[in-house]
């Protein structure tokens, strides 16, 4: 599947919502309130020192979303965090891995030298493989750091992947 | 040294960042620029949604600070997030594990059940024995995480403890 990947505007909320809500009324991957509103969703989600894109298939749909931002501030601001939403009906396709990889080169592009993620839900079979298939590699667990609502208390991995040539 | 530690009041921010300033303007340790102003080092240090102490020794000289926060929201707000300050003219007392030791009595007042650093600068080997006193492990280390001003780039530990009983 082709991917048309943009960088997210204004106008493009209401679809990117669209995405996130049912992930996030879920309450199995992203360290929100499954009750979040749609105001705190969206300062969550679109960050203002981030870059935040969307991706189109070619048929229009609106499959998946991603949000890049500095991890730390001042001295560890040269490694980013990120985080992906692929649409429901869109799943099952390779989506997230290839997200993954086109905002990898984006957060290179913007000067990044390595990307870190903070919690993946170990639960998350789906996430973890789609992230190993693009170079994240697990560099530390936390135990039980995350109330999955029908697991209970599960680890969450630390991902990284160094972005140097 | 015996050390009397109270919830910070707006009224010790003066006195709370005559000991933070020295220790980002250094920017060894903490992920802010080196320049931060006053206001912006207050919106990092003192969290809305966590709770900040500053510590006296029994001659009324503030000789050390924490914060405490949610390390995530939703779902992962169980896990604590804390940083730590001590005076320049307090240090190689032990005051770091002390006030390490008793974030954590606090955390667990407040319902937390682990104790999560996210980024201890590798050089930093005063700060990651004290942590250790205080039963704080290294659970991950992120390559290069840390542009050291004197070091360059350093890597950064992640350290966790369960607080549970």
């Amino acid at each position: 599947m082709e991917l048309i990947i943009s960088q997210q505007k204004q106008k493009d909320w209401p679809a990117v919502w669209a995405v996130l809500e049912p992930v996030f009324r879920a309450g199995e991957s992203y360290p929100l309130p499954s009750d979040v509103s749609e105001a705190d969703a969206e300062t969550y989600w679109v960050k203002k020192d981030g870059y935040n894109a969307v991706a189109y298939d070619d048929t229009g749909l609106l499959v998946g979303v991603y949000y890049l931002r500095p991890d730390q501030g001042g001295p560890g601001a040269h490694i980013c965090n990120a985080g992906y939403v692929v649409a429901s009906e869109a799943r099952g396709k390779g989506i997230a891995t290839a997200l993954c990889l086109r905002s990898q080169a984006q957060a290179v592009a913007m000067g990044f030298s390595g990307m870190k993620f903070n919690l993946v839900v170990a639960s998350n079979a789906g996430a973890l493989s789609a992230w190993r298939k693009a170079g994240m590699e697990i560099i530390g667990t936390v135990p039980k750091a995350f109330d999955h609502p029908r697991v209970g208390l599960v680890d969450a991995h630390i991902m990284f992947r160094d972005l140097k040539p």
